[in-house]
């Protein structure tokens, strides 16, 4: 969580230092341009800084950079586009807090992309970055895997709106298909609550005893990435930047409904773990109190049983009950009635 | 809950995608309008999408649609009445979180319809819609079942101000009714409470262990509904749209003072099922320390018993106290001794 | 709570339906009229409704009606006064929420009436209502009992500033009369809370273990009543309606301030109570220690003891220990030197 | 808390009504007037009220008044400084919240002392109140110690600025010697607080068991203390009234700062004290676990060891191994078997 | 925590004195001159005060100063730049609250340097102060250890913009490398409760019991001093001050940021830590549970058994089985036959 932060620990503000691990061999660069009737699409190499060019009148401009590493690059784009240095700094810290910020050449927003790993079972997130202004938006990614490719598709096609309005819009989808993601992990997320209820009531010890402990740091990370960024969404939807039509404004605050929907699933999530929490434990103490009264029936009826054998066991010379001719059998009827009057104590107080 | 968002996931906002199971196998559409003097009611067809006209200057018209799964349908109703395309969308997601929204052509709220289901022991949530503009109101629900009678038999009946004023007194109305029928669910989910805490304070072993936490999770749910539903009928209560007479607004607040009431019960359910949690864990506790009690007491008297016993049942050749002629005798006084001190000692510290 | 709910449902909002059960024979009002120098004083009858009459300017006057069960008594004396629909709804609504409502002919307050059962041990409530606008004071409450004597008393005895003010100061005194009863009940249960924990402290099994649970429940409806409060209370206090005094704001300003010592004091018990609960549960799982650790030291020192005597009872032909003279004296030192130095193990472990 | 809360009951709001229990025989009033220049002080007597005259211009004044029961001098005071009725309730219910109050004629500020006892281990309250305008302060307190000795002192000696300025400065410095004090209380708590502590994870049966709950209680009347002087410390900063010089403030607002760090430490003394009861908790159970194994490992190695000797003490005609030669050895040498490996067992699991 | 604010009770406010233990020999003063071209640095001695001079026009001056202890020499510094006397009195008082304070002759911030001490595994926290107007920072610290390597050296490098820009921007710098610190300090935190949450999993008993209890109340001093600090840099991010630059305040914006990321962090750790807790109970309670069980099993099948052969133990004359041929082999199988049903019954209730 904080580790990485300590590569940048005594350099100045502003400072762009990569603090990932470089998880692409090379930089990969779509480059996509449209209007409402044309569309080029091409990608772009790693040196060619040049065919970045200030956005042109007649196009949407979308840059979409995955990998983080190339640090020069990037400070090259941001010269290209008047990124502002800070949050260059932020495009690169891949630790970065979800944040929405106004510069005055652009809007600015970082989010984290969540994914759930079923092999790990855990929410593996990577940092994205959004830079957009007029008529262009710079996306930003650590992993080379395409994120957003429905965006993409739907501006092939023509579909919806997208083709019809400015970079904001653009922009706006992005983050709405990043957020639409969001509620896929809460399925798998809740599959395994599920689950976990029926291994608990069933009263298995197959359940890994970690296991909702577990769950439960899977929930504290999605509500950390989910909280600042429902602030961040809000940010955008209030925003009165001359860069975001009204028109967009409505889908925003769309958007930002769907942060409020998932924080309240999230923070219902932690209640429910804290439910089955309180479950397991009661589990266990019922099964100890189970163990416990076997234990406990057998030791009382048998002890006391056992003490009466030993006393004829006894060798004293005068004992004269040994020499009654059905003192035996007369013993074990007055065992066999000890036993029963246990059982019937033991039934009436529910123990079995 | 967040399951049957994944239809939609890479779809462009505002895509008007049913998420729900069909329920019904044809949509039914009930049609009343009504002025002062005047009530006409039919049942539209299905097909008759021709039969919607705009609203007319000398009725108040309310479409109640029943079923979502015919999104084109609905799409031409949006048509009609000019509904927004993301109202159109939130129209047909079941999981739509309640919410109030302003557009131009009109007012938008959903809200969840609530039933406590007798066999499951479950509260049942359903998925209504609300659009109402000048002179109509158009009803959206999941199912076929009438949510609305007390609304309808009124305006047959004439009784109360409701044909005497507009469209969003109407609206007003159909929420006030949806929301009345949530003290119905609390109804039953008290009475829940009250057997639980009988069977927690008998002691009994009948109690299902995992009653407590499935109540938990349903006012989990509650509270879930509730608490956007506040948020709602409070924007919508402050709205000054031109559409809402003020005399209206009067009882909007009256209706947002009870989902406050509402949500006030449902934070004293949750407190006082933790308090149940509570009282059964301790009970737990408490039957775990009589169990012990018996144990100890029984082991406790018994064990030294059985130990002498035990001692005079060696085999040494020289046990003098064996040649004793009353030891035998002297014996059973010494154990009845310790027997009753014992006890004595247990009476003490209020083992029995 | 939410029961009496369900006669309304399906109702149009507005309808005056007394929600609960009828508790007095007949309604009992009482009438005062009075300023600086003049007192009139009579106890209306039921059916009179002539005898309400608008307020005057000389007088100012205070109706006190006891019992809601006359529907239309109320919407009578309503007609006269006034009193808004909704607010009508609200007076004979036993559960209606404690709420400040300001209306064009007057302003309206709810609130609840607290005392402690003695022979139940729990916390009644009871539902009063005030409706107060130009020299008159209406008040309503489900029960017979007289609730206001000193304010009555004041008012005989010119005592106080009650007599020289307006009726906003009178529904204020009205108010405060009961606010101030709420202390009586804290007294109740802070006599209750002690009690409990010097029984915890005591480790006593004369203690029902579901006190510490009703207790909690109490408070959590004291809760529910005095959060409303507070608010209503702080609604008035802010009013700028024409109809309250500047000079009465003041007094208003330290009700409220009452109001919020006891929430205070609420939370406070609250806090204690799960203290409370929290030493219950460690006093029982140190019991239960206790009782494990008697256990333990006799199991541990005699079963190994009974081992021996159990070997020496064998029944093998060639034992050559049971030929030793003084066998059966050497056992027995070595058993006692087992016994002692087990018992000093324990006291090194502190088990006693 | 509450209780002397009901002495007034039934009393018109305004009801000058001491609320405590006499502490002092006599009323001590301290008079002190200074300016830069000059000092005089001198003791009042009883009855002296018309040594109390109203503030001249060339003098500051403080009375300081101590013991409350006295309300007829109390009234007189109040008459001669004009103090709202409101104000002169508060100052002689030493139960009341703290607050600042601004009235017409001065400003009014109520508080509680907090010391530490030794003896009972809990901390005492008590009240005092603070009215003061231009050119004079009265201050109120419940019992004969003097509280202010530092900052007479000062005044004294002509040390800081007292002597330069206001009346408003001076009723700062007062609040500020009494907040100081809160510090050393705290000093005791958390000294108690590292003694539980120490025993606590010396497992140590030394401990009270409510010594926790006590500390937890104590610090509950430390918030329910700290939490209003902070709202009233604030309230104070904040005034804009004419007789708070501006450069008072900044010494409030530093005082509003100290109260802060008080609540602060207070909440960080509340977890520390939740911490405390976790860890108290687990202990108990530790050592609960560590009883058990003792239990275990006894009862499992002797019981079946037993169950052997048994065996053969058995008194069957037909056992062939009674007969064999060494079978007594052999007997010994499984037992010993047995014995060991169940320790082995025993060892691997950690059980000792 | 609490307690060095002993020292100052009594005393009037604005009372400079040093509240710390003197950790350093002698104060240590570095002093540093420079602008964007030039740039002189020098070590101050302790007597000359005279060396402290009025900010000149064509330096931005930073005095270092390490060791509070010398309060007459900090009282001359205050003087030459026009410190307030709360100001100074917040310098030398080492439990200080972070805080943001304006005053006329320059801006105040106190703040606390965190590091981990990594023997005994606990959160060190020093006192540091902030004190800059035009052309000047002053900064103050408890130890003589250099905290500001990295800002000193960026000055040297001439790196970065901080040779460009005025006394804020190096203000800001200063509480930047500060802050950046934190992060380390969490990692600490972080590696130390992996470790701890390997050590329950395994469930080894090498821990020790009071870990997760120490450092919960290391996350408590850290949450005390991030608190008020993210509340101070945001007062400092909004202040519209003449000595800050426009072009600063982005850059105090992003520390907010930071501090509102640390304290995000702390509350997921605190958050995990108490998950770890439940962990170690439902730990404990696991292992007793299968203590008990093993006992149970052991007892169960013994106890029984034990009892048989107690039976044909006893000494009676007349017990008929005794003198069947294979009696003792046929007693050996229903031994057998017992312990056998017993073990299935065990393992159906999977107990082993």
């Amino acid at each position: 969580m904080a580790k990485s932060k300590r590569k940048k620990i005594g350099l100045p503000p502003g400072s762009i230092i990569f603090t990932g691990k470089r998880k692409v061999e090379q930089v990969l660069i779509h480059y996509l341009e449209f209007n409402e009737t044309q569309l080029n699409e091409k990608e772009l190499s790693n040196d060619s800084i040049e065919s970045f060019h200030e956005p042109v009148e007649e196009f949407i401009q979308w840059y979409d950079i995955r990998g983080l590493h190339h640090v020069e690059l990037i400070e090259e784009i941001g010269k290209v586009f008047k990124v502002h240095s800070l949050a260059l700094e932020d495009i690169v810290d891949i630790n970065q807090r979800p944040k929405f910020e106004e510069y005055q050449d652009g809007l600015f927003v970082t989010c984290r992309a969540l994914h759930f790993d079923p092999i790990q079972k855990g929410i593996k997130t990577e940092h994205v970055a959004l830079f957009f202004g007029n008529g262009f938006v710079l996306s930003f990614q650590e992993n080379a895997d395409d994120l957003f490719t429905d965006v993409r598709k739907r501006i092939q096609n023509g579909r919806g709106r997208i083709r019809k309005k400015d970079a904001s819009y653009l922009a706006y989808s992005i983050l709405d298909s990043l957020i639409d993601r969001y509620f896929l992990v809460l399925d798998e997320v809740e599959s395994c609550m599920e689950n976990l209820e029926l291994q608990i009531t069933q009263g298995g010890h197959q359940m890994d005893k970690s296991d909702i402990h577990n769950l439960k740091q899977e929930m504290l990370i999605f509500r950390k990435t989910i909280s600042p960024t429902r602030e961040a969404i809000s940010k955008f939807s209030k925003s009165d930047h001359s860069m975001i039509e009204d028109s967009t404004q409505i889908f925003v605050r769309d958007l930002y409904d769907h942060t409020v929907q998932i924080m309240d699933i999230v923070e219902t999530y932690r209640d429910t773990l804290n439910g089955l929490q309180d479950l397991y434990i009661s589990e266990i103490s019922l099964r100890m109190n189970q163990v416990m009264q076997v234990l406990t029936i057998v030791t009382t009826i048998f002890v006391p049983l056992s003490f009466l054998a030993g006393l004829y066991g006894m060798n004293f010379e005068n004992i004269p009950e040994l020499r009654v001719k059905y003192g035996y059998f007369i013993l074990l009827g007055i065992m066999l009635t000890i036993s029963i009057s246990m059982l019937i104590f033991f039934k009436r107080k529910k123990w079995f």
